[in-house]
């Protein structure tokens, strides 16, 4: 019956809200992450940016793994695996103690990445990583998804511009045409947690776009 | 129909057989792996002598991640993502081409250990990591599979003796309890994969008990 007690209830009423953004390379993520995490600050919300793969210092490890080396180092089930066990120690070791003491997580990247990457783009069934995702993550999904959405070329130019694109780019048009469709088709599939964005739109633009969907979705004012 | 296509049939036919060995630590598993592989080179076939996590250049990166720091690094279900991706590159890039090369594979451990130390040592359920066993490897399980058993306190003794068992020792004896009887309620469940081996004996005589059972389980004269 302490004040501890009392505060322990009031932080599991009180939990954050999870909300990831998606998209290929080029679409703008990080800048709307930035966005979005502004806005919340100035409304008072603690927030925690993050993004996949990564995020903890063990994520961070295995991501090295991931990313170093040409595209064909790892055969795209090892890729899968690997992954989600970033992920799972990004989940246990930041995002959920996060969420836990009320703060907004808003990640980079998230599942639906390994769906629409390894699951659409590079012909994992996409089930099995569903089921991975459970097993890694329960019945965790994010409250709410933004998918940017532009088209393949323009995206390319776009992360081919900023640098650092040479792996993603040596995968091929077709590969990034899959994964853009797969995108859309999760998004389709789950119209209450997915936002579209059409992020061909100068970047200000993009950004009214996602605020005051933020607003709509989540019951804000902004 | 030329010479090539032949080979080729015949290299099929020819497939090589898998062989691992399981137990807890200080089981004698690299002793009687060495025995095995002596053996059947003896008699002329090709051997190739590995073990998990790690065996392949990709996976021995993984096994990096996974065995350095304490016990405590990676949640339990971390672990087994990152053991599974070890074994996903080891199987791809070297056990399976070796066993299609006519190749024998003898292997220190292998699914197997992952169903005893994180599933019925650290508590992950046993049927998610068959799951993630079946992503990894499909229907692939080893033609044969020695259990190397002996009481927990004698292998610790043993493992002790020859230095690096700290991390082991660190998760206490009744998590090495539950490991051992995983493992023989893992080979109750499969008795035409499973040899039983009492490791207690001097190694000679474990050697005699193995060879044997590998003579008559494989149908070879040794």
């Amino acid at each position: 019956m302490t004040g501890r007690d009392g505060k322990g209830s009031l932080a599991i009423m009180m939990r954050g809200r999870f909300i990831t953004l998606e998209g290929g390379e080029g679409a703008g993520k990080s800048t709307q992450r930035a966005a979005i995490a502004s806005a919340l600050r100035q409304v008072g919300l603690k927030v925690l940016e993050t993004r996949e793969p990564g995020g903890s210092p063990g994520a961070e490890e295995i991501r090295e793994l991931i990313v170093r080396g040409d595209p064909g180092r790892w055969d795209r089930e090892t890729e899968a695996l690997l992954v989600f066990a970033a992920r799972r120690d990004h989940l246990q070791r930041l995002i959920l103690p996060a969420l836990e003491q009320g703060q907004w997580v808003v990640c980079d990247r998230f599942s639906d990445s390994t769906f629409a990457y390894q699951g659409y783009g590079r012909g994992v069934e996409v089930e099995s990583l569903r089921e991975l995702h459970r097993f890694c993550a329960g019945d965790l999904l994010p409250d709410l998804t933004f998918l940017l959405d532009l088209p393949v070329e323009a995206g390319l130019a776009r992360a081919a511009h900023r640098g650092g694109a040479e792996r993603f780019e040596a995968l091929g048009l077709d590969f990034h045409e899959r994964v853009r469709k797969g995108f859309l088709l999760l998004a389709a599939q789950e119209p209450e947690r997915f936002v579209l964005i059409n992020a061909s739109l100068p970047p200000e633009e993009v950004t009214q776009a996602v605020l005051k969907q933020l607003e709509q979705r989540l019951g804000l004012t902004l």
